[in-house]
């Protein structure tokens, strides 16, 4: 189980003065970003960079069950439910003061950036996802 | 059914040149945005300033499955797939030169935003919300 | 002179229901996008992936004459003002029913992405600049 | 003089892997959103919600120096260089390990959201701007 938080900005927010959606999606991916530098040990930079690899997105769901105003301060908390050969399911739950606003299931892909196509795990990041997981 | 043509801009892509998916949402609530002026015949302007209404996601499902690059023409294909009493489930399937890219399915209710309820589809818009979805 | 039009959309208001100044940056850039296909006669998937090439901005200047609305028709002008060896000045004007909403003069350098320096025009698009410029 | 520090994220960069301009904007205007409440006193929410009124830019210039990338960690440093009865001039500097990346100088104008019309400066705002300013 991974957390951060993040504040919900003016930028994050529609003429309604409550979260824009696509605008949420921003912030989960910000939190999937800092959990990939703590949980898998490797920045974004690096992976992307360096290793030539990304973690495009296979399918969501979101449930948006609460608005979130501007200021409010939401902890995105990070789990993985499942880890395949060369994905892993993500489970992002965003709570504001301990009550549930949203929840977003990912399925996300190691893939080649240059070839495109999918990539089995390197065995490092198995494991830290394997036991992450547990 | 209604369809609408939108670019994919420099500003959707990330460095890995292909569409980021938080700016695909943006791209698909401009659709809905597009399509609500067509099918439902009021703006998104008079939807929120005039009548104080607004139509916030409740569930979203998205299924990526080709990426789309820089410059891609993007088709937005927006239908009613079933109409509650302040409900509705839209399906936008995104398609460049007839090839499948991704798929959204929403369910979004009519909401007034000074009160942050639910509220019953006016007589006129349900009316053609059913039309649209027959 | 080259002209385009852009809807101010819901993703590019701010809680106060007006244009939030980024988005209306994402919107000229938008614009300067359009125009380097149609004057440069080039796409900007064409500069980037197939020659290698980028027009960051160097400097810019905004000002900001009135507030722009949800649903607005935003007219983007782009002039060029200036040619360099490797570098070009535009300005953009946005107006809406022939109002002025707000203007920015921008220096940009065309580079060379993998080396990152700049680069002379080719003498074919600097030929089109100038004839632009006059 | 206020500082804060703020990650360049994947969704930041564009195509060419360095940071877009627009997202630029974003993120100084986050800086300026904590400035708000450190240095001002009061929230953007407490601005905007509670009190009606805003601080939207009527000019601002941009000068950029070095390309950021991906994951490299910003430093915005704020200050105030000019306080007038209803505006304010701001001068944000971003640096990365002691290196200047782009500056940008903002004048705002003090606005009352309902009328849209600058408001002078409450009492308890100007103090701390003059004090900020010297």
């Amino acid at each position: 189980m991974f957390r951060t938080t993040l504040p919900l900005r003016f930028a994050h927010c529609d003429p309604a003065g409550i979260a824009y959606y696509p605008r949420y999606f921003e912030l989960c991916d910000a939190a999937i970003e800092d959990w990939t530098a703590a949980v898998l040990g490797i920045t974004r930079r690096e992976m992307h960079v360096d290793r030539g690899l990304g973690l495009p997105t296979v399918t969501l769901t979101a449930d948006f069950a609460v608005p979130s105003h501007l200021g409010d301060m939401l902890d995105f908390t990070v789990n993985v439910t499942r880890v395949g050969r060369s994905s892993v399911d993500l489970n992002v739950d965003i709570d504001c003061a301990c009550e549930r606003r949203f929840s977003v299931r990912y399925t996300q892909v190691l893939t080649d950036l240059a070839e495109g196509t999918s990539r089995p795990w390197p065995p490092e990041l198995h494991e830290r996802l394997i036991k992450e997981s547990a």
